[in-house]
């Protein structure tokens, strides 16, 4: 991992290497910080996660959308090939989805393809928050719900994820967040 | 290159597939297909190609400069570290970006650091459609516009590299544009 910045430095990057360092922030998603990138400078971390969650939502809906289509099954066909993100693989096993018993990988693998099928996106969560008992029982409770409510709460779980991983990376000795 | 599928296949595709396939025909960002995945089906490649326009013109300002900044300079850093994407590497050296003299690679560095430092955000233009003259001379032209002009224009050929990008992927037989 980068080693982590002061919000100064980060108020100096060109373009290009705010891009690099903040391009994952959001998963599959350099565009997030590349549209937040002339909006500073920021005078702290908290700034800067809440333009990137303005960004999101302002999203047209179906971009909303497509925020969680960029997003991989947990425990599914990225993390079996060892195709994550570096962030993504390090959050996964974190929760405890690198070691699943047959049964459990079985019923997470259902579960992702009635939510997929339902809504037309896949399961998002913050995994760092959540050990795997959480991620199943909130796959069972979360596939009753309505469309609307999962783009919600789904968009909520990217921005607990972006926060988390904006302070791996850059100082936050005065965030609230 | 993927070898090119039917418009029938595409619309058969997960979206998880759907995006692997489309996720760079707008340069790093997946999230334009991502976004489009579930307007499907599409009865040709120009509503495809309709579709991913619309969710461009429908992000926020600061998402299309965004979008301009998700592009790597002409000739640029990412080109001499070789760090483009296969598409752009491609692109690029078909304009002839790869066999520039000194005093054109000269040229081109600072025309693009004057673009940047005007507008923040890159010079963008289909590299396919133009070959290394041509670009140099839209550099020159086009550094002289107000930055509403050079969002629209830069807008406009990402455009157009989408659609020769999607054109390598997808059969067109009915394609008006």
């Amino acid at each position: 991992m980068a080693s982590k910045v002061s919000v100064e430095e980060v108020n100096k990057l060109p373009h290009e290497d705010f891009i690099e360092r903040f391009g994952n922030v959001v998963e599959m998603t350099p565009l997030c910080a590349a549209s937040v990138s002339s909006i500073r400078p920021f005078d702290g971390l908290d700034k800067l996660y809440l333009a990137m969650s303005d960004f999101l939502d302002a999203l047209p809906t179906c971009g909303r959308e497509g925020i969680l289509r960029c997003h991989p099954d947990l425990a599914g066909r990225h993390a079996k090939r060892n195709e994550l993100t570096s962030e993504s693989k390090q959050e996964q096993a974190k929760a405890g989805l690198g070691n699943l018993t047959e049964q459990e990988a079985n019923i997470i693998d259902s579960l992702n393809q009635s939510y997929r099928a339902k809504f037309g996106f896949p399961f998002v969560i913050c995994a760092r928050e959540n050990k795997k008992e959480a991620i199943i029982n909130g796959l069972k409770r979360r596939v009753e719900n309505d469309k609307d409510t999962e783009l919600r709460t789904g968009i909520q779980e990217v921005k607990k994820i972006m926060l988390l991983r904006l302070k791996d990376l850059v100082e936050d000795r005065e965030s609230k967040l």
